[in-house]
């Protein structure tokens, strides 16, 4: 099994020389040293860096991925012993903030996380890392009645009424580069979905079901401000997919979709070659840039690695609008698709539409730095992160010439952020470890990377995605960062066959001439499957509701007052029941209905307190409403079984809230 | 508004000539002082009990109802000032043990928190408050795939087919007293359902839709070696609920249930008087006591509440198994019912199947403290707590004669735990304060409550169940104790109009002359609406597996090896596909079916590794499995649209996660 020198324009002017089975020889070596010293997991990881770095070169993808199945997830580190982690020493130079915010303070921070394959984005609270509230998405989730009420379950129904959905990347809206907490968006990758969060009511109020596209993958706002949404669509269809081309892959294509932000409309979309994936904008409103795999456009994994380089595609943003306003696209299911595929006549010439820019194989991700100067393509099967200079997008006759430097930090550099002081972290999926590494050496010291990196930090285990404060907008605080790892083995007290994940908090204000480069590991926080990304701002940065006003909602729903508790027969089959909601009471004690009349509730919380939610419950007929002071829902369902039935409150909202009741009376038919 | 007189049989001997109108003017002005210094809101709270318990008396409910919902939640305490709790003060004396645990090291303790009406269990660990992992109980739940696969999705239709549930009373399953780490059971509120949880691989494995019941309120084990599962249903509804008496709320019944814990089969039910509420039973194996409210049998909130006193129940298992043995049962619905209203046979003579105690009106619980001699029962509108001595229920002649002391303790008293030092610690909603008390001095002084009082401590807000470590087990380690707040207002950043609740941990393991006894406040905990209970046991009592055993679902399941992945084609309209799953690899890279098939999904994580888990995730048609090591799980679904589906994993498992497809082409029919 032979190791060729990799080919990769503008990718890197060393050679490789390595060859898989040696590369092989050392890991195992490495991982026999570590079998024999089990009960320290630290030292394990410490000793990985030793391997130096020269020895872990770019590896050619294709006959590498075997390898990488079998390493992995660095099971073979942990085994199944349990005992080496609480030895783990937790080392703290003294010079740390506390995360702890003690009972009654605030903390500094909000963090939304996407949920993955939950579907949700979760809140959290920063240094503290503690779980505020969770935001329901693309799961319908009861606790919120979201899908149970009308206006959440036509949302979902309209959007493709799928049961679940995939969140992957949550993007904060931007006004003048800064976060103005007003909406978060975010991906479904299990659908050609992205949804709108609206940060006053913390609810999702708009998902969009993108045509044309199967899986969204990349997705974020354009900065500064937030002109449109984009979304990679990752997965290559037939264009439509509707039973042409099954079976001829080469027609089967990926799109680069713009949203407007406010009616989530989709605007036009872009074609192009291989599969796109991840996703970040420039700070000028000019170019997109998203990483992309499978420049072979193969269908099997084999095909899709068979290369040295994939392409990173920079998308001219202003210059597709012109093509769009100009015409130059053919429509597919009612949306312009714009053809920026390499053979493209809108990329030829000197202003192409779509940049392509080769790098090493299946880059990951991309993340543009705070000050807009550089984006990072990370390169996962590749030991380096490509640095692509963004003022030469526009300038320089060959794309490659667009990389300006090409550190190698170690094993599965996945993703990318940065603390505003030049320095940019680096997750490191393989090693096990996040990288600490100096922007400007590595642009201006290509030829020796070991100069950039600052120092090391081991996590546990295997980082995905790692987000500093603030770091996507203009203003990185450079404080905290958070490392989600994907695995947590032995970290935590054992919950089954299923894992939690390990999200990591690290304390990165200090730079200091040390191993880590001042990074200091703070905490260890176990999350339900499965985190993917996270994106935080300054409490100051938002400010939500505590209660609805109804006049936002004036004209779509009705508000009942107490005094307008009622039901309304419509026809013989067909019942309309309005109740007040307050402590202790609903404003009908009790209401009749007709085995198999169709019931539409409308209930109203009318109080005005904070935090005096109610719930309306109907056992045995899937019906539960989560109703915030002054807020309005309804749900309609039907009555088909006769009996009586207790409507009850699901929000301890008083000391009466047991007695807190409705009684259903379903009337048989004869 | 007259207060009347309270006529307590056995509730309590002193004469109670406060009025409704005197108690509202004394907590105006107590809430007056609180709006002149709304910066330290500690010292509200702290102000509180100087209003002198002795004037806090025992409330005539019915007419307490409108006070009780105007005060309930302290809403005016906070109002909608966010910036008094930052000031509130941290006391710590500095000899209690520290609640953080470093990253690496383990929790001591696990907590099993019921999801409330999110329908779940979350396990957390103690003292950190870190949530583990949660396991979706009545709520379908994607990221395991709980009501995705076949088998899980099978057990939920089979158990009403509900989309939701509300779970509210946790109990573990116990050999001798002791947690034995077998099985976890909980009650649906919101139907008349107990589901157990499986606590080797933490999944719910059983749920009962238990007839004639439509909610499930109070549930537990039978302790000492969990012989049976105990179901309160709460709501009265007519037996059986089948349109019959729907307008003759005295033929309404509540029930007392008992399962197999091994078959989750119902064995009998027990007709009551009033309401059932919560549950627990003696140490013993004879006495399940379940609290009661309504015992006028109204159907609105002022009948319920109208009457002074209320009785809780006392059930001599025995007795009632002999009754059914004999025969002394009517059968409805499949179920013998045994007859155990006030006015049964089986209730007259000197050994009644029922003990009927009489209590101040609308108490909320009973918890049987760890070495079984006493039971408690909080007053929720009544300010005390009733001590029943369990040894006299079954020699006492008058049931009241039970009850050996009445701690008058504060307002709203809801939940008693204990420290096994003769310690009990009740939540007091109304106060939003925990008090400490000592069990022998308010039974032995019973005419000076004051004397067995021995602190208070604020808590944030409302607080109802509280739970120390092992408190339900005979093994009580009397360290920590979490108090579950219902509001928190403003004690975290906000999150828009649906709150968090507030869990805060307190450590109890110095026992301290001082204002709390020695209990302080260590930490908040903001969580997702609604926890509702909880319970702790020791990590050494709990020993989950790694891995599934395939072993285990031997004859149920096919486990599908790498090497027998295939398509079967059963008939023109019906397709089986079977794959393994392992590290970027799907055994079958794709795989055609027609447009229409309805195709069963079989797959097999086929890896050993603990942690490796994977998903198997076909967009655009509601399929999402998760696969653990050694787990096999299917899907059933219809191939309806025509077109090319690519089928990927959800759990990041390799550094070639992103490539790890199949793909499933639907080919058209004509």
């Amino acid at each position: 099994m032979t190791h060729d020198s990799a080919d990769t324009d503008g990718a890197t002017d060393e050679t490789h020389t390595d060859t898989i089975s040696e590369y092989e020889a050392q890991l195992n070596a490495v991982l026999e040293d570590i079998d024999e010293t089990p009960a320290d997991e630290s030292d394990v990881s410490l000793e990985l860096p030793t391997l130096g770095l020269n020895r872990r070169d770019f590896m050619k993808a294709g006959a590498a991925a075997g390898v990488m199945g079998s390493l992995a997830g660095c099971t073979s580190l942990a085994g199944s012993t349990n005992s080496g982690s609480e030895n783990t020493p937790h080392s703290s130079s003294g010079d740390v903030p506390s995360h702890i915010v003690p009972p009654g303070e605030h903390d500094e921070y909000y963090g939304f996380w996407s949920g993955g394959h939950s579907g949700d984005i979760r809140i959290y609270g920063l240094p503290s890392m503690r779980e505020l509230t969770r935001i329901p998405v693309f799961n319908p989730e009861q606790a919120k009645g979201y899908g149970f009420d009308k206006k959440t379950s036509d949302m979902l129904e309209e959007a493709g009424d799928y049961t679940w959905g995939d969140s992957h990347h949550p993007s904060l809206s931007e006004t003048d580069g800064k976060y103005d907490g007003e909406y978060l968006y975010v991906n479904d990758k299990a659908h050609g979905r992205v949804a709108r969060v609206n940060l006053t009511y913390f609810e999702t109020d708009a998902i969009t079901n993108v045509p044309n596209v199967q899986s969204v993958h990349g997705c974020c706002i354009q900065s500064p401000d937030t002109e449109y949404v984009f979304a990679n669509s990752e997965f290559r269809t037939p264009l439509p997919n509707d039973g042409r081309d099954i079976n001829n892959p080469d027609k089967y294509v990926s799109l680069f979709t713009a949203l407007d932000p406010e009616s989530m409309e989709v605007l036009w979309q872009v074609e192009v070659d291989g599969n796109l994936d991840i996703l970040d904008t420039d700070k000028d409103g000019r170019w997109a840039i998203a990483s992309a795999y499978n420049d072979e456009e193969g269908v099997e994994i084999e095909e899709m690695t068979k290369n040295d380089r994939d392409f990173v595609k920079a998308f001219d943003v202003p210059a597709i609008q012109k093509a769009v306003d100009a015409g130059n696209y053919k429509e597919v299911n009612g949306v312009p698709v714009v053809d920026g595929t390499k053979s493209s006549s809108l990329n030829k010439g000197d202003n192409p539409i779509v940049r392509y820019i080769p790098t090493p194989k299946s880059p990951h991700c991309v993340e543009v730095e705070p000050n807009g100067k550089y984006a990072m393509v990370a390169g996962k099967l590749s030991p380096t992160v490509s640095i692509i200079d963004i003022e030469k997008l526009g300038s320089a006759s060959d794309p490659k010439d667009t990389i300006v430097g090409q550190p190698k930090l170690g094993l599965g550099p996945l993703h990318t952020t940065y603390d505003g002081r030049g320095h940019a972290y680096t997750s490191l999926f393989i090693d096990s470890q996040v990288v600490k590494w100096d922007i400007e050496t590595a642009v201006n010291s290509p030829k020796k990377s070991e100069d950039a990196i600052l120092g090391k930090i081991d996590v546990h285990y295997n980082p995905g995605h790692i987000q500093a404060i603030q770091a996507m907008s203009t203003e990185p605080t450079g404080d905290w960062l958070v490392v989600l790892n994907k695995l947590s083995k032995d970290r935590f007290l054992p919950v089954g066959p299923i894992y939690p994940d390990n999200d990591q908090l690290l304390y990165i204000g200090n730079d200091k001439d040390n191993e880590t480069g001042g990074m200091e590991l703070v905490s260890d926080h176990p999350v339900y499957p499965e985190p993917h990304d996270a994106i935080f701002a300054s409490k100051d940065k938002i400010s939500p509701a505590k209660t609805w006003d109804a006049a936002d909602y004036e004209g779509e729903k009705e508000y009942v007052k107490e005094s307008n508790s009622r039901v309304e027969r419509i026809d013989d089959e067909t019942v309309e029941v309005y109740t007040s909601v307050k402590r202790s009471e609903y404003g009908l004690r009790d209401f009749t209905v007709k085995q198999g009349d169709e019931v539409t509730l409308t209930a109203t919380n009318v109080e005005g307190s904070q935090d005096i939610v109610h719930g309306i419950a109907i056992p045995e007929h899937n019906v539960h409403l989560a109703l915030a002071p002054q807020d309005t829902r309804q749900a309609t369902f039907t009555a088909d079984k006769p009996g009586v039935y207790w409507v009850y409150c699901t929000y301890f909202c008083s000391a009466l809230h047991l007695e807190m009741r409705s009684r259903m009376i379903v009337e048989p038919r004869e």
